[in-house]
């Protein structure tokens, strides 16, 4: 059988989230909390499955959880979306983003995305015919150069994928940034697919920005959003994705093919669960106090870097210290040091070596301490 | 945005179900249990989220699911299946399909549907920009008509979708569709994707035999199957997909960027769920004495039908009464009689009328004998 994606290996978090347990290595790799969810969270689960509620849910989701979802979009930003035809509750924001690609890639189309990039954008791209155009990022700040993705810009462009909290480099998207976008994009037919899923995740007193919040981007956009970081269930696989009506109509189509519901109890648990905006809303305070401890761990350590700006990832350089490759020392710290990585040279599509290793700080604050005494033995 | 399927309307699923609860009708259009799942598999779920099972499972599923699944084939057919490297546990049997599909399908490829087919199966290759074949199964009974079938392939063929038991019509294949299958396709580079979620529901001492039993197609088969129809739980979207090594591979190249993984606690649980195979070897019996009701009850109106071979789906035909469209003749019922069906011209890509519709008989006594009520009024 010929292959679709013949360049895809086994995935990078599976690869070092398993070299991560065969060495006894803490893992900091593959992005998931090492703490549980709520019990309240868990109660309401129980609830709906014990109460019956185990059959099909209706194909865009319950609408409870519809409503809540743009009820807190309302809320945050201000903008409005109608529940019943442009949220979709979908299986991960995977899906969403497979789904949004899919709905609007046609073969031939162009899509541009930000380098380094998470790595399902370009196969989703690719699966559905269209073309990759790789833009990167500005280092080391990880900026959005304009001046580039306007360049990048052709008759063939279709979509433009954003990801704002940046995983794996954390920066976050300015007013500017979105002023930017609109204005190189203005008049032409170009979407955009979002993935917000650490929206909730910013520090320092910033705010997250989404696409949606801008009245012209709006127009265009399809909002990826997930539960698994905001409520700590990477393992229920329960996002959504918010688009204007016609774009939402196209959306549905796609996903009612690919899974074309999901889970009933869990959807409605979750839907309760939002009712109390105080939920998500202290996030960021409790990722902020990890994001310190971590970044004033590292001081002790020989890498350099600067404190993330959102998401649960922070990127460390050793440029200073070796020529080895990322992915070599990714390797070699989970066998010798005990601490797992990720190399991010897996998020460039020419596996592009800046030196650069990502942590996921989303773990208990004794585990942190015990991986920066370790960090601290790299010289 | 122009539409990548600008056929598709509202799913008549939604449709049906909604214009049914509307009209506060019986609904036996969509195809759930109308009772609940097992309180044992709800109390493993929530013991499996209370121990904090709640973040990412693996790629392919967690270890355990996978030896039980791969231990129920070996059990029931003889079949061998490595759980680690051949099966892969999905978001419901409809991203296993939307998965082999995309795996499989290249531009311009032919795939045989035979009709009345589910709904989801040739959008799916047609986003993957492969071109739908349609041939008719034999009516009145819905049998294969192998002639027509080795007369569609050519040399683009590439995939032939199969289903067994048959949704909607209940057909189920013999040891001679399994061989005439392999004889017209040997020595071709010819997939087959395999929807079996109705695996455990077959009536009068049948037995499924699953395309994986025969030993030629075994190595080019997608075999999908489903825990919804099988546990009654429809809402928790957990599937899994059997298939060789080489095929699996690419399988899991294209999950992983579908949905990635499948609700971590739910896996669990139904990993400990599947320990005792009496779970799943009695459905039948269970589903036997609801057809039986059902259909003695049919004899009563002026439908006319032959029992269902399997399934949880009973076919009636009303060609002797009227002219009307199934179409109509489901809304109008829904509407004036109280019990909602489904048009099965709904199933065929050119919306052929042969006037029969498909009801759901896997609902509780009481609501089949209701409906066996209301349904004799019409004449
Ligand atoms: C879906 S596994 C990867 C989790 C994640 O978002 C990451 O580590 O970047
Ligand atoms: C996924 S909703 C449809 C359920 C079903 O399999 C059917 O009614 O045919």
């Amino acid at each position: 059988i010929g292959s679709k994606l013949p360049d895809i290996g086994t995935t990078i978090f599976t690869v070092m989230s398993k070299l991560a347990l065969d060495y006894n290595a803490i893992n900091l790799s593959q992005g998931f909390p090492g703490f549980d969810t709520y019990p309240y969270l868990k109660d309401l689960v129980e609830e709906f499955i014990n109460q019956g509620y185990n059959q099909y849910a209706p194909m865009s989701g319950v609408p409870e959880l519809k409503s809540r979802i743009a009820s807190k979009v309302l809320n945050l930003h201000d903008v409005e979306f109608d529940p019943e035809d442009e949220v979709t509750v979908v299986s991960g924001a995977t899906e969403a983003l497979y789904a949004a690609v899919t709905a609007t890639v046609r073969r031939g189309d162009e899509v541009i995305i930000l380098e380094p990039a998470y790595d399902s954008y370009a196969p989703a791209v690719r699966l559905n015919g269209g073309i990759p155009v790789f833009v990167p990022l500005n280092i080391p700040d990880f900026s959005v150069d304009w001046q580039k993705v306007k360049d990048a810009i052709t008759e063939k462009t279709r979509l433009i994928m954003v990801n704002t909290p940046h995983n794996p480099c954390g920066y976050v998207w300015t007013q500017e940034d979105l002023d930017q976008l609109a204005e190189i994009t203005r008049d032409k037919e170009i979407y955009f697919v979002s993935d917000e899923v650490y929206e909730h995740i910013v520090f320092d007193g910033r705010k997250h920005l989404p696409l949606l919040s801008h009245p012209e981007l709006r127009e265009k956009t399809f909002s990826c959003g997930s539960f698994g970081k905001t409520f700590h269930i990477t393992g229920w696989k329960i996002g959504y994705c918010l688009a204007p009506k016609p774009l939402s109509v196209e959306f549905r189509k796609i996903h009612q093919f690919l899974t074309f519901s999901t889970s009933t109890p869990m959807q409605y648990a979750l839907a309760e669960f939002l009712e109390d905006p105080s939920r998500y809303l202290f996030l960021d305070q409790f990722y902020q106090e990890k994001r310190d401890l971590f970044c004033n761990g590292l001081k002790q350590t020989a890498f350099r870097f600067t404190p993330t700006r959102g998401s649960f990832f922070q990127i460390v350089s050793y440029a200073h210290l070796s020529e080895e490759r990322d992915y070599d020392l990714a390797v070699r710290m989970t066998k010798e040091i005990g601490v797992a990585s990720i190399p991010v040279s897996v998020f460039y599509h020419d596996n592009k070596d800046h030196k650069l290793l990502r942590f996921c700080f989303a773990k208990g604050n004794d585990i942190l301490e015990e991986a920066l005494g370790k960090l601290q033995k790299l010289t």
